[in-house]
């Protein structure tokens, strides 16, 4: 059960209202690599846990997520403060309200309209946000490096706001923010690594023949080799022909299908060929050029006036 | 630039049609984990990429993928032949195509209906493929791990539809594609601590007094110490009170606010206040009890035609 | 600040495990009146509002549906989760398997393949979780109205659920979580009528000739009188040419262009004008008849084999 | 059946062109507020009502609804008419163009470049419309409850478009929206309050021990007390513990498992587990140092060019 | 402005509920080729359009696509009238109603508990209508080429209803449906023809070069030559390197850069380059084997009670 | 099998970094109408069709497509290249940053700050790119039309974003990509008129009677004839009693019902009746008025912190 506190996790003191700020910060409060997103992917995944201590891991950190949603929303929240209540009571002419929301930046309209410049769950251009996000597939060696991966992407995010962000307030508390994306991501590696073995995920060992075989499939001046497809590491194979039909079959797609199928999809073939022996007059070439005959004036009165109904 | 081959990367030999196989078969088509999303997420960092090395593997991997939406994809369509023939040529009675669009599985019915039977870009449940489900954010410290992570789940799904699919061809082309996402991950996983050094992702250090807190705020029966919360790893923190307003501030939200939008706030918060001094009737509680009362019978017809106009 | 206690808010005692049902509780975790929906409502009002009242009431609500949303997701973990093992582990035949995830009934594949059984954050038919669903717009007056309603939908979607399951553990628990529901919608009814006036909603008056207008617009037999358009209550008009142009002018739309946009736009008008003169043949006139020619055999070789390349 | 006549429901006449005004417009043509959501939200009841007073009623506003989506489409379109034909057109130069797209305010260069300036069925940042917007559920005293609540959020949204809009002509056709909304909402409070009783929504009377429970979940300074949590009106519960598991049980998820579950989970687990018994190194270790190894060279040519393949 | 009738445009006489079918038939309500989708192509078009005679026609066909909705819509409501009042009122025992819900067939689980039984603007699979499938561009000779296509898709797709459908009424409704879209395409291909030209769309005439090539890009067995890419018609090119940097250049991507540019670029290529003269150990190596220490045992207790916290 | 080249298909030089007309280019890399949906459009049809033409064409095109993505994407890269580095170096103030990111123009801080410059899989507005794009429905006299109809509007878009670019290079890889469409639509018609007949679409010849009806339904001043429903093309019909019912029947739609269905029907109908004969109060009059009394002062203290908890 979740309890509430109104104090937050970190003071929010915002220098002065901006609402172009204010949309730049929503990234993390309703986007892909934000906190509603980190919060429900740790929820989803202690759920389903059955592990006793990945549990604890998932609603410790989906817990402490939920807090920093409080924190990036409140932000949010104070950077549109001022705008809130100029909107709302219209003091002002309407025109230099308008410019105001267009000046203010970016897509701060569609806040500031749609939402009252209340925080919005969606990125910073007004993507709303989706569950598409969310990738906990209920496997803990696939999950725990999905999480690694997520923190990583939060991190960077937190780390391109804080560059263009110049509000102090701000900055700080994006700081903090930023720096518990690290702390997480080591306690999931931690737990990752805690899984003995725990590569490859899951517990199908795979056909050994295709486990190690790197497949250069972009040719031409840039191939470059590395640890990733280094011979020690890896079978290179640079042989397109080698690389059609690795089963070594026919290369082919094929399905057994009754008699009555057959029939079937025979009819069907015929009635819906292409057939390649003709050169038929297409609607392009009908396009290219003027094709309409005038419309015999069955009726005596002026065209231009019989048009009207 | 792409060029084609129209043998398949591996042999599909189906043993008979079968659409509700061919619908779980969607989930690596044009599900989160499938092939597309895989493509997509390599072919977007690659075209960005300015290092050499990585640029070359992720055109590789992303032209494999490539490949592996085209084999996945002639499964589907291999396992949907018969059923699309009877469909669009509808030799058999109404009933009995749709009991077999019924029998024939979950969802089935919208592939066939809306798709001909043809593969679909969306997962096993008909839920359209969304670019949301890319996650590259153009920093390689963080999508080798996103990388990574995708692999491992793609791996995990192959192994579940490997696990519920009897027809022998569908497995073996199945086991082939989920070999190929543990070699893919090995590659990723080479390049990404071919950075040295990789952790934490990014430029900024973070703040180092947050960096090794763990924040136990789930607690209760059922807290655990492991190596991803231990002392030795982490300042383990469960006192909520040091776990508020942690920059040591008062836990508030505020903004400096102009005389002009101190004025408005203040007309519109008492224009809106929810005064705490009254106990109104509302809504819900005129609807607990009828409180109707007869309409003055204005009208001398009786009521019931006279409500016909 | 959120904490988290391990025991949920209501005890979850499943009776056996049951996919097919679990998939029917998603409605209400992932789902459009389900518990993520209705925190995250009140969650974003919260963050935006200023009245202090209605402030503790949102988070004091958006926090208890948190809880629910654990609530109900552990209902859907515990049913799924003996399917769980079984598709991970892959202990039975494929065809057993196979049969099970179809035999599990509607969607219930989805969730086991591609979530491993956990609680997804899609609707029970898989459809994702969409910030869509989401309402606030941050005035008191229209949201604690959509408050109201959100409540009732949730209320009546827990009813049906709770008609559908023999389960009486998860029948319980499911009587629980719409009951608060109702008590919610009241909590929601005093805050707004706390509200002195909110009717109509927001500061503009709006134009007293149109606000007790009932347009007519549909009729025919089974037109109907009642207090909602009522003599009584509203201006009822049924004359059509009356509800055309109301504002009493031409009803047409138009605008002011400036010369060079005058010009430019009659060039593009004559570029594209549809001929009303003219019968041309079309694409489909073409397509009804066979108007290939056969193509001039230029190439020696028989047709057939001519034309594989 | 629909019927259509080409004059306008009200006239729309506008001042000047102007692209950035009318993507604000798009708000109420294809946003979440808008008319299309509320056409289609009515109608969708409508055809599924049987009761015949309401199912009029629902008629009646749907068939309205879409010609206001006439009237704030026309809006579009006329402030949009001079930017299509210069687009079209083309006979500015590039950088012309450019700046007036870019320079013309937010987003409009969406509309101009993908919808040639026409009315597009997204709000006004571009996001595409989605039927998450609508909230039917098909039992009428929460449908209207909905309604009510849509029409509130409609007025709201009108009347900030009206405090942004200069252009007499728009403003004017904005204010006979905004009121329509007001008149529709009286009609479905008429109507809701014409079902004795409508509270609670649906027939399941809920648990009485739990209706009038209000929970105290968020705490700390800024707990309020009025009539949505008074101890008139509530039973107020403040104690953390006493909101644990309230049906007095153990605040447990338990199901019961077939023998051959319990072992299948139970090997899952041993699979799985994140042993916390160990203190693993991990990859955010090996991430933090240099570990890579020069790798041996097998191949006599210099490095830099060896890597050229 | 819009009127309506509450007579259909065609009667529906359905024989019997039936919740399977009723979903099948929500793929021409809320699909990708239903009528509203239908409706609204036309409907944006019309507003947008400043060719009288276009204007005229697309508002016609709009206006009778939107009582095709009201028909399909009514088909939906009828087939799922019954199950509809067995939820609501629940007067079976629940399992019976499960398995009522649960053999209704395919998704009718969906429709049932989140609609009602209600029409819902979602496809046969539950997908959400999305205004994506609106493909408007305010171009006539590319909108009346979508509008041509549009018809063409939801004729198939009607027939394929029809062709899974025992039920009289409702055959004989979706045949009046679907002639009706075969009726309007030809409208469309009129309407596009009177355009004189019409090919290629647009204004700009493309570069003659590469207006008649055709890259023989897919090679192998099944290569076949027709029309579409005959030597007649067409400059077919199957060299790969001619179709390499068809402008006769390099093939490369590149800008020019400012100094600062050039040099903050060099700068993160350092930081981030994966280093291909490492062989780096890797965390997939790591988890191949156990690599985890036994913690230090600080801790005098024993294990299993220690690890609770 | 795909395989790539490093050499693009058409070189790409920009003239200078400019991250504002990089996002008007992502329309054609992940919007409605660019080369991802193209591709994917033709390699699904591809997968699913049968006659070997029209495959070895689908698939020629849908990999020149890719070729494509890969050009535009190259373009979006190019464009962004000094962007990314300023920001993830962060070599600049951070109030410098913020200004380039909004003055770089509409949108393009959400492509720096999410996607760090990268070519993103959105429009240019931001949407992601969702497979609702894409109409293939597997029924080529339906499929060729929109793959007809798909290349006519990317050639639209192209012309636009031509129309708005200065840049010489980014001109000319634009006016390559455009043409290349005008190509392909010539093959997509080619092989739609090889099949004969090609028109109506399908194989059911539909209700004759229907056929040729052209239905005024939208009147009023405006009206125009022409061969899109002129006398010599279609039979017209203005006459609005004649479009009702045009079956000849009711115009209602019924169903019939067992005896259950029936009661239940009618006890719902009972509960949830909007009685015509009351004139309710509602919760608009409450809300019109001041209607809370001022709550009995229970407690001593005074009412100011007695609020306070």
């Amino acid at each position: 059960m979740f309890a509430h506190n109104k104090r937050l996790q970190y003071s929010v003191h915002v220098s002065e209202c901006n609402p172009a700020l204010a949309n730049l910060m929503l990234e993390q409060f309703g986007g892909p690599q934000g906190e509603l997103a980190a919060a429900m992917r740790y929820f989803t995944q202690a759920l389903a846990e059955d592990d006793p201590g990945r549990k604890d891991m998932l609603l410790d950190i989906a817990t402490e997520e939920l807090s920093h949603l409080e924190v990036i929303g409140s932000i949010v929240g104070m950077l549109n403060k001022g705008a809130k209540g100029q909107l709302a009571e219209a003091v002002d002419e309407e025109a230099e309200l308008f410019r105001s929301l267009q000046g203010a930046g970016n897509s701060s309209h569609v806040t500031q309209v749609l939402y009252g410049g209340g925080p919005a769950l969606t990125n910073s251009g007004g993507q709303l946000w989706t569950a598409g996000y969310i990738d906990s597939i209920g496997e803990p060696t696939a999950d725990l490096r999905s999480n690694i991966a997520a923190e990583a992407r939060a991190k960077i995010v937190y780390e391109r706001l804080i560059n263009v962000t110049a509000d102090p307030g701000v900055k700080d508390a994006l700081g903090f923010l930023m720096t518990r994306e690290m702390s997480h991501q080591k306690s999931f590696e931690k737990a990752l690594y805690a899984i003995e073995p725990n590569f490859p995920p899951g517990k199908n060992p795979g056909k050994p023949e295709f486990a190690d075989l790197y497949a250069n499939t972009s040719q031409g001046d840039g191939d470059m080799r590395g640890s990733w497809n280094s011979d020690d590491n890896f079978n290179f194979v640079s042989d397109r022909e080698q690389l059609l039909a690795m089963d070594g079959g026919d290369g082919l797609a094929t399905t057994k299908l009754s008699a009555k199928e057959k029939s079937t999809l025979k009819a069907m073939a015929k009635r819906t060929q292409s057939n390649p022996d003709l050169d038929p007059e297409t609607g392009a070439e009908l396009g290219m050029a003027g094709n309409g005959k005038p419309k015999p004036s069955k009726r005596p009165s002026p065209p231009s006036s019989s048009k009207r109904h």
